[in-house]
């Protein structure tokens, strides 16, 4: 067993988690192209498409370059790139090698990426605010950057969304679905009224992935769901038995009902929703809540009754956003038993932010 | 210029950090041993010493094992240690090329620690709460632990705090420091009461560090002073031309007075304290917030009157938390001018958790 902290993978969860989503994704007649920013690990990637995804979404080129090296040969850089001229140059690189779709929000950032390419064959989607307001056109917008990105030479192959409004308590996944299929039908519906071949409509998002509607997606890109995490099981968009990813730790303080634990944001992610009850959950005390986080300690509370664990015991942590964590080691560790043999799964797009 | 986005330090404004810092210890005969946790960078530790510390404190055995091998031998890891049969190997082979200093804040742990160090040499100093409630003993209590690593045949040099309890508005900056000084000084009189020669009376914290008691601490224990952020901004620890590091980024997206980054969580980290405004601060622009962030888009709201940034613009992020920051790159880009040339600083002990 590695020292603590360490992340500990549980392959047959991971396994079922997949099967699970691309199931159905089948069923539904819609493909999988899920998010590979939140495992970051070829490993992982493998059985996804062994499972059935039809390629991988990235976020950044540089993660877009480590699939490609691994030898994945459909790739989606989700994000509505600014090429700089070196950024141009890797985007036109990987032109050459892989079949390369890329978002786009802007009538300025098309006329920038079609300079860049140079004639490259790389796919267009525009990218449409659902609901998040972060990037992305209200889909009645989505014409002027489907014009420019066509009067400039690219291909515009349809749309893209992410509703991640659709974290939060109540109605908040089931709305953000609702607005995320009206959103993707205005824009689509935009796009072919102006002769537009529309072949990918595109939503994403673990909480929301079982509630789009496939009378308007082509194509789902959830990526938590591989190991799930603090939110999501808060969020009821998975279950206790669906958790495949969790920080292993030792207790090396205690007092009373508290105890520390050498598992601190520099493992778990700082991630902290208002939403949240705390910065992450204990696997195997879900009464104890993690009240208070630095970065090599997390001090969790135990309500009165329970039994604490003391000093030297080791204790297995979920983080709230399994994306962050994953990034901040360079190796996962799989195994049936998180205190057993382990084998060392490389987070080989760790820290590839660019 | 990398690609953003990416860290970039003013390495003259790192200077006079450090100078400020040491000046200010070395006015009120306070030895400086600053925390590496939040540079992790062997460049910056080096200048640290040159400035007038006395040594380093780290977090982790990793991070001394880091720092052993760059040549720095004088080490304490601030940290009540728990050592795995592993962790000890790891300790009594630093211990025989470095001076080296643990915490401890439990009887169990200094009895595992003598059985794993198995006679090598190490320094232990028992860590106190002074009010954070995190790890540490009550001050009345320190002589239990004390005399439990004194009977399993371990030196105590002395105690530490960290009185982490100061990162707040109003007062809380000078009762955290007033309630150091007082925890300090009644756990190192029970000590020399109990026959130990108290050589280390240690605090720290940046925003406390120059309210500490120079009656009472011996040390002082800094580590964000180096290049300072939002955090410290908002606590006014330090002004705007004392941040030394900002992530330089590319705007993506824009939309009225909305603009989007591409600096996320995965280069700023998700640190966002209750006080805080938003998500880190904007270099050239203190008026905006960054009202959300992804871990790939930083979302910035401009007030009605301001010049907003366009697309395509680039602009300078000051993290939350730099220490959280910096451990997700692998490199520091250092330069006067952060788009002109610059060096790069490897961050040597990234992702160093155990």
């Amino acid at each position: 067993m590695p020292d603590t902290p360490f992340l500990h993978v549980d392959p047959a969860r991971l396994d079922r988690n997949l099967a699970a989503m691309a199931g159905w994704a089948e069923r539904h007649g819609v493909r999988l192209r899920p998010h590979a920013k939140t495992h970051k690990c070829v490993r992982v990637a493998q059985r996804q498409l062994a499972a059935g995804a039809v390629g991988l979404t990235v976020a950044t080129i540089g993660e877009a370059e480590v699939f490609a090296d691994a030898g994945f040969d459909d790739l989606f850089v989700a994000y509505p790139l600014w090429l700089s001229e070196d950024k141009a140059r890797r985007l036109r690189a990987l032109a050459g090698r892989v079949t390369l779709t890329v978002g786009a929000d802007s009538v300025e950032g098309v006329r920038r990426l079609a300079e860049g390419l140079g004639g490259a064959p790389v796919g267009v989607l525009v990218e449409i605010d659902s609901g998040m307001h972060r990037s992305g056109v209200p889909a009645d917008s989505v014409v002027s950057v489907a014009d420019a990105a066509r009067d400039a030479g690219l291909t515009v192959a349809g749309v893209f969304t992410f509703p991640g409004h659709g974290y939060g308590l109540d109605t908040a996944r089931a709305d953000a679905a609702e607005q995320e299929a009206r959103s993707l039908a205005v824009a689509a519906n935009a796009l072919r009224d102006n002769g537009i071949d529309v072949s990918v409509v595109s939503g994403g998002s673990t909480p929301t992935a079982r509630l789009a509607d496939p009378g308007v997606v082509t194509e789902l890109r959830p990526g938590v769901y591989v190991f799930n995490d603090a939110q999501q099981l808060e969020l009821g968009s998975c279950g206790i038995d669906d958790i495949a990813l969790t920080a292993v730790s030792t207790v090396v303080s205690a007092s009373g009902s508290r105890v520390v634990l050498d598992a601190g944001s520099k493992i778990l992610g700082a991630d902290r929703p208002g939403w949240t009850t705390g910065f992450g959950r204990l696997a195997d005390h879900l009464d104890a809540r993690l009240v208070s986080l630095s970065e090599h300690h997390a001090v969790a509370e135990f309500p009165p009754a329970a039994v604490v664990p003391e000093v030297g015991d080791r204790v297995r942590v979920i983080p709230n956003h399994v994306c962050t964590a994953v990034n901040l080691v360079d190796e996962l560790f799989a195994g049936p038993d998180p205190y057993g043999e382990l084998e060392s799964w490389p987070v080989a797009a760790r820290g590839a932010n660019s």
